[in-house]
């Protein structure tokens, strides 16, 4: 009942007969797979925090001029945003890790998920997209309105700017799969 | 069967004794909310689309120096993005229609729906926050990296950004509300 499940779909489209009173269990899971996955959005958001909070550099173009990333409202918005997913990839692993020990709990459980990775998704994907088009814009500047480029003087923020989002923008793709893997369980679930 | 069904959460954990088996259907579903909010998503994506290409501005300091949206990479992102996702909000908007019409392909549909919704939440979010993140810098500035603000010159190019992306972030948000209600449908057809 807790095993990964047939990943082929036609599987799951033939539930158990007679499964379809009691824990309305039944039907394919991967809870184990979303278990990985949800320790993974964890791990990302963490790194993705700690390497954008490290990033703080100070260069002496004549003065010293720090750069860090509360400079930057998009950079705030980004920190909180994978703060928040962090804590919840945290509270969700541990969630899908029980749920694997009491099967019963487990339908309602994979709605809960979906309730909450969408609107984490939306928090996490427009938090990579803030930060992302700053990071551009330090990275190749914008000559229409003399924003001028600064990751050539401040080359290790940027790298830590850029593999922060990039790392942002891999949890959210997480986030997606967690939607799409609970979508079909609770799906594999419903009498054909 | 098409009806938009008690909103209560509690009515939808009583299916109908029987419905078990056939087409997959019995339990609540919002097909005709949905189709709302599909048709919303259109709209919304449509005019954040219009209002952000419109927005051309040209000011005399001291030479023509027009403000085009496609001066910046984020902001020709935000107006792909929602050309696809209001591409997709007609498009799901017929399919819910149909659904409607011939209820036996509901519960498939559902999880499709939820499949491509939350592919469509991650773009239509990240380019929600790309251009915001762009827009706020046009509008405060950064005075760490010497970005002055150019929302004080071209006022009516950022009016147009600012709308654009607020009817953006309101489709994300219809989107998150699209998953939701088609998880709580798939999960109410599942027996208890």
């Amino acid at each position: 009942m807790a095993s990964s499940g047939d990943p082929e779909y036609k599987s799951s489209s033939t539930p158990v007969p007679g499964s379809g009173t009691g824990t309305g269990s039944g039907g394919v899971d991967y809870f184990k797979f979303d278990l990985i996955l949800r320790f993974l959005l964890f791990a990302a958001s963490l790194v993705a925090v700690v390497v954008m909070v490290t990033g703080n550099q100070t260069e002496y173009i004549p003065l010293p001029r720090p750069a860090k990333f509360r400079y930057s409202p998009a950079f705030v918005y980004f920190v909180a945003a994978f703060s928040v997913s962090g804590l919840y990839g945290i509270i969700t692993t541990l969630a899908s890790l029980s749920a694997i020990r009491k099967p019963n709990l487990k339908t309602k459980l994979l709605l809960q998920f979906i309730f909450w990775d969408a609107l984490i998704l939306g928090i996490t994907a427009s938090a990579a997209g803030t930060a992302g088009g700053v990071a551009y814009l330090g990275l190749k500047g914008n000559n229409h309105v003399d924003w001028h480029k600064i990751c050539n003087i401040y080359d290790k923020f940027c790298r830590h700017i850029g593999s922060s989002v990039a790392v942002g923008v891999f949890g959210s793709i997480v986030l997606v799969l967690l939607i799409w893997i609970s979508a079909h369980s609770i799906h594999s679930r419903v009498p054909k």
